[in-house]
């Protein structure tokens, strides 16, 4: 339940959460556009569809902040003062919910793609993982807006169930798939997953706050200090950690493009051996 | 604190200051993307980042730009007026906060990016400066919003902290790596070191403004005034000499991309010399 009034240091709270994370989903995508070209060609497909991921968490974003804004009424002059709830105005907690309907699939999407397994398994692994992110996401929301715990209770039960799967597919099934990949790809998916599990883990655990007790504005705040470090964590990060993977398999693909590409000194110098030598010779 | 009151003149100067600062991180951002081509594909990525802090500041700006905007009202008629507290707003230097936290962890990412240097020294400097870098802004800001001196002074002492052992780490450890580095690009390296220094250093004094006992709308606009310009030359201005260490090390690992892009006659001269000999044998 949104608070009735807020210090101005709980909104100023939000308000700069709110719009860190617009910052962070928007430049993070126009980085990972910017930045196609320092990976190969097949692995592109994964950068676009992290790029697209935090621009649809940056439009949702900039959605909040302004529902947040307009929520509220201030008697402040200067800098202080008590902020109350606007009449005729609510905020709206749908977006999130909306977002993450479209934003946690393609996470999956990204994942699976950035690794390039065999078709088959790729198609395998996106027709069960995707469906049960959406799932996941729509049987969360009929709890989230209701004001009475037991539904709160049963949704949030329903959810768990195919969030379980998706850790079981991810962390069993993707991990016997893992074995051709480079020793620096396998750690640095490990991580992701480690990652997506405890920013993922924030979302029931913000979702479960008014289940614990816990109520009132600095609850409020609290959650959605929550929501906003996970998506930063879940989509931002991630989408560099993906780049990251991108450029690796990239190196280990196609030594030459590492050499062209690679910020290393031992690129550069297995790069300038040949064309040094060539001048030497014309000359 | 807000001042009070504004006259026409300490308005527009905060007024314009902020736009100045819009337009140089905006375009300064856009130079950096569209000259990608003009150094070496190895050095892109340091272009890359330059261009997302510049356009994260020019983000912040434009937020800024508008909560002044709407924190005072005049009762100006044609151009002159005076301009007083807006009620129920207030003027949120949080953007600030937000931007540098983002900001200048990634403003040490460009410089040591773009020495290319052997990758286990690179990731050992990244993995030291980017968490000083976000632990200094992340306890700037408790003292910042706080009204009380004590608070002000203690948590600026905490953060001088991780300011010292960023300096540490580039005066003292970077210098070891440079000597691999061509001499143009070690003088440009010290120029940007005390650059940092220099600009980086306007932050604290701003700060420290409320506790040397200056205060009202004088003192406010000069804050404002330090913050903007230090912010145009720690982030813009050092973009640019980024670019230019990213151009003077393309041209030095390959002479040919140089005659092609130099811009200077001894490179032209090296790339006519060839066809002026064949159009000789011609005739």
């Amino acid at each position: 339940m949104l608070p009735d009034s807020l210090t101005q240091g709980q909104y100023d709270t939000v308000y700069n959460l709110l719009s860190l994370v617009i910052a962070s989903q928007l430049f993070t995508a126009l980085f990972l556009v910017i930045s196609q070209p320092r990976v190969l060609a097949r692995y592109r497909q994964a950068l676009v569809v992290s790029a697209v991921v935090c621009g649809i968490a940056a439009y949702h974003y900039f959605r909040i902040f302004s529902s947040f804004k307009e929520a509220y009424v201030s008697d402040a002059v200067g800098g202080q003062g008590v902020y109350t709830q606007a009449v005729g105005r609510s905020f709206n907690e749908g977006y999130r919910y909306v977002d993450w309907l479209l934003t946690v699939p393609l996470l999956l999407v990204e994942l699976v793609v950035v690794l390039t397994l065999a078709r088959k398994l790729q198609a395998s692994l996106l027709r069960r993982l995707i469906p049960a992110a959406a799932l996941m996401i729509a049987l969360g929301y009929p709890g989230e807006i209701s004001s009475d715990n037991p539904t709160r209770h049963l949704f949030g039960l329903l959810s768990t169930v195919p969030f379980l799967y998706i850790l079981y597919v991810l962390f069993v099934e993707l991990t016997r798939s893992l074995d051709r990949q480079p020793a620096a790809v396998r750690r640095t998916v490990s991580r992701m997953r480690i990652l997506l599990v405890a920013t993922w883990g924030v979302y029931p655990i913000a979702y479960l706050v008014p289940l614990l007790g816990f109520d009132g504005a600095d609850a409020w705040v609290g959650k959605q200090a929550g929501y906003s470090v996970a998506d930063i964590l879940a989509k931002a990060l991630y989408g560099l950690l993906i780049f990251r993977i991108a450029r690796m398999k990239s190196f280990a693909d196609d030594p030459a493009f590492g050499a062209v590409e690679g910020s290393h000194e031992e690129a550069r110098e297995s790069l300038t051996a040949a064309p040094v030598e060539a001048v030497r010779v014309k000359n």
